[in-house]
This record gives C-alpha cells, sequence and structure tokens, in this order.
C-alpha cells in the first residue's frame, strides 16, 4: 500500500496541491469574506444536480452584485477537471467565487477578475472517511445565536461570511454539550435552521419545513425533499413554527449536501427520532442519486 | 527618481512582498471570514492609541472564542518591523487574525494556530495617496440594508465577516448615487452607523452619537471623540435616534481611523455639515495625535 497522495485544488484555472492551494491577502475573499460559494458532491462521476447549484450561485452573486463573467460551462470544466485530476468519483467538492483583488475600498468595483477555487475531499456514497456524520443520528441543541434576518445579509446567499454559524456550533462547545448540530431560531424567535442544515419534521404524519420566506438557506437538499415527498401521500407544509412544535414532533431530520437526510436523535435532550416517513423519504433520496448519477436500471422518467 | 518599491506586509512572521503575501485556501479566514481584526494609524512612528486597539481586538476574539495565544507585545512587535521594513512613519495599518487552518469541519477546535497579517500602506498625516476622501465632506444616503442585530453577530466584533457594509455601499452604486457612505439603521429603524463610520450629530449645541447598546461598532475615534468632548462644554448625549433627528440636525460628522473626523455635506440630498462643534472637536482630536504621536512641546498632561 502506497500513502494517499496529496488532494489537488483548482485554483484559478491552475490544479495545484492542497497545501500549496493559496490566495492573496489582499483578495476580497479573505478581507472581508466578499465570496459565493456552493458544497456539491459526486456520486459515480456525476456532480449531482449541478444545475440548482448553478441557479443558486447566480441567485447569490447577484445579491452581492458580483459580476464574476464565468458561464456554467467553464466553472463545470473545472470541476470536471478537479475531480479527474484527483481520480476521484465520490467526492465533497466546494466551489467558492470571491470578488477577487481590489485595491483600497470597501465599496466593490464593478470590474472583477474572480478568484476561483475548487476544493475536493475523497467522499464515498456513505459518508465522509474518518468521519462518523453518517454513522449516528444527529443530537441538536437549541442556541441563542439568532440568525442573520434577511434584511442585513440575505438569506438565500450562500457567502464566505458564515460566523454565525461558526457562533452557533461555539455555543454548543461553550455549554460542554455532545450536541453536533446548533439549531437557530430567527429574530422573532421562530425556527430557522441549523448551522449547515435545513431543518424538517413531521407531526401527525405532516411533514414540516420552516418556510424560505423567512432566515433560512434555501438547500437544495431541502428542495429535493419536498419535492420528493410531494410524489408521496405525505401532506407538506412549509411556514413559521415555534420551537415547542419541533420539539413535541414524531420524527424529525435535518438536511444538507453531505449528511442527505440526518434523523435527529434528540433535541435538547428530549429524544424524537426519525421514523415511517424520514425512512421513505430517505429510501427515495438514494433512489434519486442512483437513478442520476449511476445510471441503474430500472431508472423511471418521474423525475 | 526611483521606482518606489513594493510595500512588504507581515505574515505569519515573514515579511513578504505585497504582491506574493498569500494565506491557504483551507484557512478560516477565507473559507468563513473566521477572523478578526484591526484597522489603525501610525503618525509619526507611533501606533496611535495601541493599548485601546489591542483591548478592543481581545474583545472580538473573545466573542469569536478565538484563543490566539499571542500577546499584545508580540502584535506590536510585527507591527513595528512592518513599519521599520517599509520605511513609514505616516500608514495606515490593517492587523488580522483568523483561526487558521483547521480541516474540515464549521464548528471551531480549540486548539489554534492563528494566521497573523500585517497590512501597510503609506497614509500622510493629512490623507491617504492617491485618494480624496479628507479633501471633501461626506456625501451620505440612508440605505435599506439593516445592520446586522447583536442576537446574531456581536456588534462590538470586529471580523472578515463584512459582507453586511459591502452590500449598503453596493446599494449606494446601484442607486447610481455620488454619495460615498450609506447610513445603516438597525432592525427596529433606528439609526445605527455608516458602512465604516460612526455618526455624529449636533443640535441646539448638543452632541449625539447611537449608543453602543444598538448595532453599532464601538469605533476608537468615537470613543476618543466622546472623551474629548467631555473636556468641553459642550454637553454629550448617546442613545437611539430616528432618522429624521439626524437629517434636521445643525451639525454631522462621521468618523473613523482613516477619515478621524469627517463632516458630513449632506445627508438624503439635504445639506447639513460641518460648524462650530465639529470643528472644535477636529481641533481637539488633531492636537492629542500631535501631542500622542509627535511629542511636540506644549503638550499637557489632561490625557
Amino acid at each position: 500500500m502506497t500513502d494517499r497522495p496529496e488532494h489537488q485544488y483548482h485554483v484559478n484555472g491552475e490544479l495545484v496541491p492542497a497545501s500549496e492551494a493559496a490566495v492573496s491577502v489582499d483578495d476580497r475573499g479573505f478581507r472581508y469574506g466578499d465570496a459565493a460559494f456552493e458544497t456539491l458532491r459526486a456520486y459515480g462521476g456525476t456532480v449531482f444536480e449541478w444545475d440548482r447549484h448553478v441557479d443558486r450561485l447566480e441567485r447569490t452573486c447577484e445579491a452581492l452584485s458580483l459580476d464574476h463573467g464565468l458561464s456554467a460551462d467553464d466553472l463545470h470544466q473545472r470541476i470536471r477537471a478537479t475531480l479527474d485530476a484527483n481520480e476521484l468519483d465520490d467526492a465533497y467538492l466546494r466551489l467558492s467565487i470571491t470578488r477577487g483583488v481590489q485595491p483600497g475600498k470597501l465599496t466593490p468595483r464593478p470590474a472583477v477578475e474572480p478568484t476561483v477555487v475548487v476544493y475536493v475531499s475523497p467522499l464515498p456514497r456513505g459518508g465522509l472517511d474518518g468521519t462518523s456524520v453518517w454513522d449516528a443520528p444527529a443530537t441538536v441543541r437549541r442556541v441563542e445565536t439568532q440568525r442573520i434576518p434577511d434584511d442585513a445579509l440575505p438569506s438565500g446567499a450562500k457567502t464566505h461570511n458564515y460566523l454565525n454559524g461558526i457562533l452557533a456550533r461555539t455555543e454548543l462547545a461553550a455549554a460542554d454539550s455532545q450536541a453536533d448540530e446548533a439549531l437557530m431560531c430567527d429574530t422573532e424567535g421562530f425556527v430557522a435552521e441549523g448551522a449547515t442544515s435545513n431543518l424538517f419534521f413531521v407531526r401527525d404524519e405532516v411533514l414540516y419545513t420552516p418556510s424560505t420566506d423567512g432566515s433560512v438557506l434555501p438547500g437544495i437538499t431541502r428542495e429535493l425533499v419536498l419535492e420528493l415527498a410531494e410524489t408521496t401521500d405525505v401532506p407538506v407544509r412549509t411556514g413559521t413554527y415555534e420551537f415547542e412544535t419541533v420539539a413535541d414532533a414524531d420524527e424529525a431530520f435535518l438536511t444538507n449536501r453531505t449528511w442527505e437526510l440526518r434523523p435527529i436523535e434528540s433535541l435538547d435532550g428530549t429524544p424524537i427520532g426519525g421514523g415511517p416517513i424520514t425512512a421513505q423519504l430517505s429510501g427515495l433520496y438514494d433512489e434519486l442519486v442512483e437513478r442520476t448519477c449511476y445510471s441503474l436500471p430500472g431508472g423511471s422518467d418521474w423525475l
């Protein structure tokens, strides 16, 4: 067995060893977090739901008035080149686009030479090497850090300004809690989302999730789960929910790109767990991944 | 005359040409804006009000649970080395401390190997080369982007999460406005601060500024102006103010490290301007800088 070679990242058109991949300290992505990003997964060599990621990335860049000038094809090619160089079919990917280096002032200039970084890490179909996030359901605690309201930072924008979520996670550590996800509420006290995940819960066989009209990132896994639920008999509601409504749920789970659907074992110490609807949606999600990315026989045309 | 040599920045203990100064793309300062910073000025070779900057930096790092482990002396030596290498006495400085490279997860690890960057740029006593920010008073417009509330991101923390201010400035450009500073209100509609400055105004010979109990960064120039005002006959009030109260003021000015005190020529097109109290405080501020940094004869012991 040989040592695993270091991964290659893709920085401004060049493949470079991850340990040497760098950006200027004057890059606005570093100085101000002035950058958009997407977290993606490749399954069997296919970038899952690429078109949805491109759409959301464009919405983020519009919110930031960040006109990077790159085509979706160009970005896809950089991702493909990164997967190929690392000989990876199943991977975690992160695509970051910053406003680049602009001298001096906080006010951005319209002409942008973006910095484009593709990060990659092996992520087998069933979970990321060396971590156990998929081996166990999530333990979740409500934190005091509130989600930034949409009028201060557009909730739909996925940016390098991530301290809000970091502070939420830091609260878990400060409370000496074993919880691995922080549940954040909005400024009015309604349940919003996890630091890196969207929240779903089931009560009386109805599926609920906080609406993206609130301070909620429109997660792509969230969107897919909602669409999959529409193909079942399970009624779906989106809206504004109190914490107690969630704590009292029959089932609850979190979603994000890497976790997919992850049941919530407990919320503030109260057991919830998955259940039949969580399991049904997880199964449908797995089938979607198989059908879309692995082209297994038996794929239907329902999508 | 020879070409001016490129500036040297100070990155993790090494002086490097600014164009080569870089951080890893895996640095949390880049990935998440997970970093604290201070904007400083050197006058006549002295870092102005260094102790106050150290105090605020520590408060920021505490808010972020970022235990960088570096002494104030160590940081000061890096700044001194940067000034010396660039043969600069009068300069703009920026000191950034990030949580460094930590593999994988959003949740920070307690053990931090920080990334420390000192930026420098010549900034003569009277204003930054090539810009005219000091040559003209500020034109200010109110924007719709609200200041992030303290419960979402501590208002007292000066971090690399600066998109809130960038979006405020972007609104000015989108409105095709000639304004050079954006006035932001808090989520309740009260006046908070500019994208990179604190606000003062004068009505009926009383000096007002929004309280740092609200969504207001405790600017060091703001703090000095308040202390200077206490040495005069001008009454000082801090509190919560409506936009109309400011628009109707007799005098108004902005403060930050680089601008010092900068009169507001107009707010949303309504002329305001400086006046006798603005001029008096500007004079006292100049004297303070002279006395503290240039050790001119006539320095008193009032500070």
